[in-house]
């Protein structure tokens, strides 16, 4: 076993756009083990927007340990239900290796033809928002029309592909790149997508549905929830998962939406969520999933940067949309 | 019989708070009667807010007849399931006469200790609306702490009554003026009530509610929308039925909310609704306000304008704040 382990913190505040600088690496011993707890090796890393938000106050402790999702292997046991060997996912994230209690880790046994990293993506927290906000949150119905926003990112494009195992009718998504988009009708299937940055998203997104819309995904709040708000039809649902839009922004948050009067005359209902809140329905997920995973119906959507010292260089870049799908650091080769 | 009616028509489209030289009152000859037709001749005349966003484009016809609840008395029937005497509330107002389908009205035979005006208040429309937004959109639990916007207009007033009976906890109301906000905690009940001209309507709501609400009854979007989010708690509600504050400044509506991301964060539900489409609640709503009209455990909260050469006026006084409760016209003695 290591006898060290290297941890990434934070070291300052960002006012803006986070840099490398605002992180700094450090080596320590690996402690002690006591009784229920176990030593994890990771395997992947997962970096994601919503941990920008986690570096402003009120979020990560400076100088503390960052949390994130990852998946790890035990090297080092003190709990029977727990062997040497087994792979868990578990949130001591941005590090080489943790030792985080039994109870704070979900062992994972993954099923044939499924790559684990899909453990830490669509399988997980990624693919599970997508689920509950389109099932429990939308309610989507069999003939609906979606619109998804940062179509290309994790959650987005989890949620056209499920959305069309669903029964949804027309999807279309947004992304921040002409290569985001053609990943989206080729690759993914959409049905139509634009580049937000070639208009007024109204304008793109009523061109790219003319007919309207039943369902929102939001991942990004602002200009592109106004375009939605206004191409909902009569009943329309919006689901909220995130405000990628805001994360950088947060003492000028954005003016739009302007037209939430729409909100009432359109009797549309806009709600949040915290998939938190909604880890109950992961069963039925992975009962969903995992076949159309193996079939190939479902395609693992990730963009994997390999070495633990890329850590930080990949949440940078997937802050600057430099990801497609689910992004990811490997720590080694399985 | 009277062998002409007077009607008030829309003679100019307004730019901002509408004028009396944007109506003209013209006399017509009472049409013949058709089968299936009742001459009504109006008693009660509604005027209500919803009215102003009809004065602009795609809503009354320039020189056409103009839309409004009132209650009327069969003076000549063609129909015989509709006789001579009945009292009826349809949507043919703004005039002394009306010669409706019978299709096109509702009969209403008062409950004995319930005066007639209530049929065109907190037991039509308005009530309907504040029992909807409250069962149907914002689903108030016991318990629950509620604000309620523009507290001492007709639907707010009920909104706020109806929420005690329901069980809500704390209830809050805002309004504009002194007088109202002493109307809403010495007659109506309320906990706790403030003058949104006072301040910012985050820290008089906070001020009011430092504990946070669980459901906000929205009548008028805007700044007060953004000062409930923030007060609302985790799995909050907003059921939002009008937004007054717009309703002069369509043009320019309003920045606020900027914190949608709170409804991301505290998983929040914010929903419209139009009351056209839950009249089948109209039922359950009777069996449960009509006994506490009686007992006067619910007050009928009104205002009331005599002469139907005042209807203008009267609804010029409603769109500038000048009633408490619901804005009627009385054009006879009962």
């Amino acid at each position: 076993m290591s006898p060290v382990m290297t941890v990434i913190r934070q070291a300052a505040r960002p006012a803006g756009p986070p840099r490398e600088e605002d992180f700094e690496v450090v080596s320590l011993p690996v402690p002690d083990l006591v009784d229920g707890h176990v030593l994890v090796e990771n395997l992947y890393l997962s970096v994601d927007p919503y941990m920008r938000q986690l570096m402003d106050w009120g979020g990560w402790e400076l100088g503390g340990g960052l949390e994130g999702q990852s998946i790890g292997r035990v090297l080092e046991s003190r709990d029977p239900s727990l062997p040497v060997g087994a792979l868990v996912v578990h949130r001591h994230g941005w590090r080489t290796h943790a030792v985080p209690a039994v109870a704070e880790v979900r062992r994972i046994e993954p099923a044939a033809g499924v790559p684990l990293s899909a453990y830490l993506g669509i399988l997980d927290i990624t693919g599970l928002t997508a689920w509950v906000g389109l099932t429990r949150i939308a309610r989507l119905h069999p003939g609906d029309d979606l619109f998804i926003s940062a179509a290309a990112g994790a959650v987005g494009g989890a949620a056209g592909q499920i959305a069309r195992l669903l029964g949804a009718r027309r999807i279309i998504g947004s992304a921040g790149s002409a290569a985001k988009v053609e990943h989206l009708t080729s690759r993914l299937r959409f049905d139509a997508a634009f580049d937000y940055h070639e208009g007024r998203p109204a304008d793109l997104l009523s061109a790219a549905a003319p007919d309207g819309i039943d369902v929102y995904f939001d991942n990004v709040g602002g200009e592109q929830l106004e375009a939605a708000i206004g191409a909902l039809r009569e009943h329309g649902r919006i689901a909220a998962c995130g405000a990628v839009a805001q994360y950088n922004t947060l003492s000028t948050p954005p003016a739009a939406p302007r037209n939430l009067l729409d909100v009432v005359e359109k009797s549309l209902r806009f709600e949040g969520f915290i998939v938190n809140r909604h880890l109950d329905a992961r069963e039925e997920f992975e009962r969903f999933l995992v076949p159309r995973l193996r079939d190939g119906t479902v395609l693992i959507d990730e963009t994997v940067v390999d070495g633990f010292e890329n850590t930080v260089p990949a949440f940078l870049q997937l802050l600057r949309g430099g990801n497609i799908g689910k992004m990811l650091v490997r720590l080694t080769a399985e």
